[in-house]
């Protein structure tokens, strides 16, 4: 019987314990899961902290914390296109051959849809706090954020100084770019 | 005499009843009219939910509905270039040359004057109802939009589940692109 | 029955007799034929002399007089994306709906034929003159090239000094650009 | 002893009275400054009215009328990239060598400490009023914008109806682009 | 002690032993290697006939061959900025840390060293054979390649018709795109 | 009277003597010289191995040791479009107003004068050996260039390793990017 691979896409940033559960979860469905790393030119703003690599380095450290074996997994960066038309051509060119799309997000399964793939939900539990946007605003608050990712990704955002990356790019001035 | 071309920039998410009023106005002072679908590159959007393929069918519907004869009209599409001191250009060098543009908004007026080009204001009238603005927010609320647009357009909008898209496009969540 | 639309890709610099038998042929076989004028951002190459405007002016023309009505045509001009993976997509999202392309380029009917499309070959005789490449050769040599093209386009490249343009392209000089 | 040259990055729209101390003041500090203009490509917007060349006439009259030594300026326009993580390396292949960075703005001063290079603070007072949105704003709300630039900034925008410009700008129509 | 990381810049069009060699023998180098696919928005031309999802295909299945633990390597797609001077930028931004580039490759050397990287050579044999260069032309020639790449290579490229669709991009028509 | 300002475009790779009697002649005839930095995004290519700031820098020492007054001189770098009916305009957009432009180069001439630009010719003297590629050409063979650029080029190159950097770039490798 072929393999089947699962397309799992998201910014991840950062990735967090949502996203662990997630990828354990499309591997009792599928053979192989395809992690699109969204947005992989996006870094250094409020809402895109981590660059590609950043996010690639958490993904693998927290996949292995998780001993999802990386024979398993794909992790895929890919820069958006802003032409929503052409998106799924090029993720299906940057990708190995998936049969299915696991995504809750409206857009990203309309257009899947739209070109004819099979989009499956994401079960998915306690959404409103294993979240990126929570876990920016938290790191902003100076709230705690850290059980919220896998210990692994706290570690690795401390090492590369992200907090303090984060509150620089939050603050502004009039005289600059 | 030579022929006279005059210019029509618009989105048309959708084209509506005042788009058509525009047309057959236009039409009585110029030759052949340049319909220039911009945003063409845009589409699964919020505020721009079409493909400059499917808007092209609905203008294309809609003038024949209207009895406007197809050989006075060029549908012509173009992407945004973003960066404004090139946009004249760029639109010269994919249309027909025009001798005029038909235009109420501020930004296309200026720079077209600034390029040196004549430029003529819309007559329109319910600019309040007929607006695609107004179209899509009845979409979204369920609220009767079909008379706003030309029959034909209603029904290949039906036809593309565009409603459903539309609807799709407003709701977003956390764990996505 | 439902309306059938073939697709018709070329670069047309210039548009040519060879051309508009085939939209004719093109029009035995389906209701309708979408022209995409392919690579028209390019103008002002030796290759590519011609604006997008200008050749989707010399397609009206060459169609009109060859009695080809409008209604059943349609003329969209695409910019490459240099990307071919995606190139496909784009082409469905700026044209209306098709079922079928009609093209002897083998990377065309490749991309095509690789995306699920049906794809025909297209009957054409004297390949070797009615050619745009031995059109523009003829033009640089000052040989006879007017009969190989419609008379509208023949007398539309007289109007624009297309000639002269082309041989200013054909000139370089190393002090420039 | 080497030359050494400081890179100062705005977007100057317009170029005011507190950039033109700032030249100044990092002209007490190292030999020749390096003024960037930042986000080249965009003009007729509302945040950034003015083009590349017109900001780059406004900051050569300012710096004459401040009898700084055109000996001692460069002037760069930098289009934007977007992507955060390649800025500074464009900014380093648009320019002489330099060796210090004086910027107040936590982006720019993150990105090139991030990238190794020292970054200092701009002194700065009065930094309400001496500010491109502050002018900007005064310019559409008719009230008087004059005295917080250099005369001949001000005679130039005159001269060029900038003032009607951003005005234009600022309205907006339904039926447009 | 921390882990070392290689880069390996390729276009691996297609992957073959030669690769496999340079990997196993970064492997004993470093801890892990970063195996970057170059050019990876090109895919359906004649020197870059494959997308980056079939060459990331090709290089997993190539390394479970040789028992390469996915464990030490990644699979980087990066589009080409074709902008030399933020390339090494861009590399950095989409790639997990890493102190040591291999290649042979002059220009991929110089733009590492000038930005500062530590740069090996690859010891590498019988590269007139073991070349992507040559297996494109004997798949063309109809020539024996199989033993050129690894078997699970072999495979995958008769199972996508790789051959096929490289004969017809070596094909061209005067009537096309 | 009104200030003229005449247009100086070049990719400069490297500025010579000949450009540097050029920038003189032209400034006998306008009051002020703007002096483009064509393809400027390009470097590290055998046909532009030199960076836009690296060119810049040689032009302004060039012009210093020619007595040439920095206040008279403009020097903008402008990247590529590569869409040539919109290159006009964004010259346009990138410079201080200019009245007249300064090219033997057919292309430029020739958009310039479709744009209704007066365009003058350059009286330009040994133009087989005070050429770029002649210069590039000789830096390969390692025959003597030096008398062909400023004495101020010549040094700012061997200082930058450019003569290395050029032979770089003309080897290349099979199993590289």
């Amino acid at each position: 019987m072929a393999l089947t691979r699962g397309l799992f896409v998201g910014r991840f940033q950062p990735f967090h314990n949502g996203h662990t559960h997630v990828v354990k979860d499309v591997l009792t469905k599928v053979d192989e899961i395809v992690i699109v790393i969204g947005s992989a030119q996006y870094s250094h703003r409020i809402e895109n902290p981590f660059t590609a690599g950043e996010r690639a380095t958490m993904i693998r450290s927290s996949l292995d914390e998780a001993k999802v074996p990386p024979s398993k997994t794909w992790i895929i960066p890919i820069a958006d296109v802003h032409v929503h038309m052409i998106w799924v051509a090029k993720v299906v060119g940057y990708t190995p051959k998936f049969s299915v799309i696991f995504s809750n997000e409206p857009l990203t399964r309309r257009l899947f849809m739209e070109a004819g793939y099979k989009v499956k939900s994401i079960p998915f539990n306690k959404r409103d706090i294993y979240s990126s946007t929570e876990i920016r605003r938290r790191m902003l608050a100076n709230e705690d954020w850290g059980q919220l990712v896998p210990k692994s990704v706290a570690a690795y955002i401390k090492e590369i100084s992200g907090v303090e990356r984060l509150r620089d790019l939050a603050k502004t001035d009039e005289l600059g770019k």
